[in-house]
């Protein structure tokens, strides 16, 4: 596997650090790869918008940072309209069809998935809408096993929300596979 | 302020990742500065081992590794034996009394603080000892005022949790104090 770099954005309450917390894992504890997870903050955090970047590969990772992600996520319009032109060329931008317009020409695989209306439909709540993203990430890339991400979700969330968020999971996966 | 570097260490289950994103949102959010926090997994993540960097700056910052910690905290031996000898000469190094013991000579302040048994004690269970650790840095160091800490505390944590966060973070303010 090629050093992959991905940018997961979106609003603070979305849980986009942890679903980057979460694939960082899966590809080190369950697929034998190398990672590294970093949040870059500047004025913009104040503004409630967070980024957070993940870097995965098979060699050892020197530059955490990632200027020109080969996926990119973005969960409101606000991360679209500040994160769509970094994308590298021919890359993945995966958004909400909820939150986000994709309005813009950009040189990417432009994916559009009611994400956030299927979890509110199948769940009632969006508490694990950040996982239902990796969910169709995943299946969308092929970077980790699905495995892998539900292996970390009963490693780390709470006993209680466990089955939501693995519902969560099944139905990005779903989301993704029917757009396939 | 100059560019402060900090790294937490510890076992998986301690909440050090946690404590790294709060503590660089209440620089960012509560107290105007830059942050990066940034997670790096190794082969040691298979083994258990965590390691959160956090660099804070008035200035932008473009390098988010952390080489030599000008604070290092260690919450296991094993991760006082990793890392110990990272730390920037003249640092302070923190460690909990009931993990580790500080067995060798480094050019840092020592500070070994009994988080743990005072968090068992007083709260009766280990669930934030992250934060009681976060209190004890801060008033160790003044990186961060603990009155930023509170207010991400009461942005992030689930309020049913919040008072025994709340509580930690004093008993960590407190074991500092005494220590002074």
């Amino acid at each position: 596997m090629n050093t992959k770099r991905i940018v997961f954005s979106g609003s603070g309450g979305q849980g986009v650090i942890t679903a980057a917390i979460i694939l960082a894992e899966a590809a080190v504890i369950y697929e034998g790869l190398n990672a590294v997870q970093t949040q870059s903050y500047g004025p913009e955090a104040r503004g409630g918008a967070t980024k957070a970047d993940v870097v995965i590969s098979e060699e050892p990772i020197h530059y955490p940072k990632v200027i020109h992600p080969h996926i990119l996520v973005c969960l409101t319009q606000k991360a679209y309209n500040n994160f769509s032109g970094i994308i590298h060329p021919g890359g993945l931008l995966l958004t909400d069809s909820h939150y986000v317009k994709q309005e813009r020409k950009v040189d990417a695989r432009r994916v559009e998935l009611g994400m956030y209306r299927a979890v509110m439909d199948k769940i009632g709540k969006p508490i694990a809408f950040n996982i239902c993203m990796l969910g169709a990430m995943t299946r969308l890339t092929g970077l980790v096993r699905a495995e892998s991400i539900m292996e970390v979700l009963e490693t780390k969330i709470p006993v209680d929300f466990l089955e939501i968020n693995k519902r969560a999971l099944e139905i990005g996966l779903q989301l993704a596979e029917t757009h396939q």
